[in-house]
């Protein structure tokens, strides 16, 4: 198993909107074929493997097949893994996590044991249980809470300041912790931002900084459509999305040309209900979002954007940098208002610290967040 | 060398003013005894060592003698234990760590070699020298640059506030880092607050999440001695040092008599030079610390006194605790003047991260500091 949770995070970065899911085919205590998850369209995890030892002329009758997800049941791009596995002749499967899928759930474990092949499931507190977990994150979200997994990335340092109060802020952090926000970057379906981050600094919003097979999606924030048509977010290859409010009044005419400015400029613009704060509302974004397949959200955005977003509850992961630096005064992580009390504090729990070059890279989220 | 370098740190709560130094005896392959520094006046790791073996009626003839420090070889409180060995008849001694005490300073060594003994020392960057230098840093750094080594202990949250804007402080971090922090106070000779925090919070300033068989000295930075004589740091038992300035002008006699009230209770008051912000010159209370034998001062004051000492380029290593929350406004932790280039911020290197209950330790120090 910890072989297929290996192949599975090969996935990572190109699987999207599938899960990314690893399987081991062992025969005598010899692992015969491992195999990932292609991208979409491609093979699963488990077809890939038997793809492979077909290919040496092998096959894996009386196999055992550990995989990191219940073997698929149902007819999607491609045929159900279940049925290959059947076909296959394996003698037993060994799944991390079953399939929240509702054209899956249980199906798949039900389909190989009615041809009798003997099928262990992990209890769902197992370490390996766990680790698959982490890595279909997104993808168990979208399919039992109709969201992505919404990871915000932010860089700072020591003390807590993105910028200096001046607005300087490359880079605060090192080479080795942009790259690894890179690598987070690249396993995320897409990667949003505020209009005012992109109206500051005009980010490309993409994977460059590490090879991927895939560019995630680039997603903007805009209530009015200010997003410039000719911003490098929407000049990179691949999907960009924008979502505004639908514009209203005296300044509806300047609003609906500026919307189509970006539907010409390749963007799909999205017209979002609007919340009590006349924004596009986060909770129908992120509905959207799912919709359309974003299984992690990656968000990159400005003090005022991630401080909405963490009161409003959505964050579910913080992916901290934090520079070996203390400056002082200067921007905060999040324009959070200020506390009557302590207890009233964002709190959160610590799932990773690691030094990543010369910083300091914490990964933390919301005590329970993470057991949907 | 890995034994003697754990024996040595189950000195650091007690060997202070001497170094913490562990010695393991080793002959054919197996270790016959092992020893580590006593508390002051007792003896030190070598003579330790010995002596158990001579409990048990055994000797050391023909035994490699691992130390983490050279053996000492002047007569001080106790003999000198390079004529211990030398008397014993050990074959070889492996030395971690020269010892740059001028009273030994090769000495040591040269007394050994003299008497045929195969002696080894470590290269300053082999990692286990390395270990013996953190764990003695404070001695070190008394004997070759006459001050203590500074620690400077903050604890807050993830977004670097020590307090609401209100002054609600208790209790950010968990009860694991705050028994934490009291086994790093535990290591120290003294520690170090302001009078700002004498005042508004009358912390005791002892050793007491954890058991330690020594308390440090307390010492307070108090320009015009305005410490309560009750205050509960002056009622703890054991050293108390109060740094003040000599009192001038017509506040003088009110300030006298502050200052004999805080000795009546206990306290020993020491007039320092001040320096241009009419303070204390830090300067010279370390170097007077040194001179009264503090190796380690742990310093946990208030963002004022925390910026004065962090601006003046007097810390050493930090000793962060920081809380998974998220605050928002609130007290910096430390007072530091904003920046007019990013490019001026206090630069510093991770030592160690690690977790602390629900908390985050993280020890940082400035690039090369601990090469002296």
């Amino acid at each position: 198993m910890a072989l297929a949770l290996a192949e599975g995070r090969k996935a990572l970065w190109r699987s999207a909107p599938n899960p990314p899911v690893g399987c081991a085919l062992v025969r005598d205590g010899q692992v015969i074929a491992t195999g990932h998850t292609a991208e979409v369209g491609g093979p699963h995890a488990e077809a890939t493997a038997l793809a492979d030892l077909h290919a040496r002329g092998a096959h894996a009758r009386g196999a055992t097949a550990y995989v990191t997800l219940e073997p698929c049941s149902h007819h999607g791009r491609t045929p159900p893994c279940a049925d290959a596995l059947v076909r296959e002749g394996v003698a037993r499967v060994v799944v991390a996590l079953a399939d929240p899928n509702p054209l899956v759930a249980g199906r798949g474990v039900e389909r190989l044991r009615a041809a009798g092949i003997d099928v262990t499931l992990l209890p769902p507190d197992h370490p390996q249980a766990r680790a698959a977990r982490d890595t279909m994150i997104g993808f168990l979200s979208r399919m039992v809470r109709q969201r992505p997994w919404v990871r915000m990335k932010i860089a700072g340092s020591l003390d807590g300041r993105t910028a200096l109060d001046n607005g300087e802020s490359q880079w605060i952090t090192g080479p080795d912790a942009r790259a690894d926000g890179h690598a987070w970057r690249a396993r995320a379906s897409a990667v949003m931002t505020g209009v005012g981050t992109v109206l500051d600094d005009d980010p490309r919003l993409d994977v460059r900084a590490v090879q991927t097979p895939r560019q995630p999606w680039r997603v903007v924030l805009d209530t009015h459509w200010r997003t410039p048509p000719g911003s490098r977010l929407l000049q990179s290859p691949g999907t960009a999305l924008v979502y505004g409010a639908t514009a209203q009044g005296p300044e509806a005419a300047a609003a609906m040309a500026r919307r189509q400015a970006l539907v010409d400029a390749g963007a799909t613009a999205i017209d979002a209900p609007t919340g009590a704060d006349a924004r596009p509302d986060l909770a129908w974004v992120l509905a959207d979002l799912a919709a359309r397949g974003v299984n992690e959200l990656h968000l990159e955005a400005g003090a005022r954007l991630n401080a909405s977003v963490i009161q409003s509850g959505w964050v579910d992961e913080f992916l901290l940098y934090l520079a070996p630096k203390l400056i002082g005064p200067g921007r905060a992580l999040a324009d959070l208002p200020p506390l009557a009390r302590l207890a009233d504090a964002t709190t959160l729990r610590f799932v990773d610290v690691a030094l990543v070059g010369d910083d300091l890279r914490v990964v933390a989220r919301p005590p329970g967040r993470d057991l949907f």
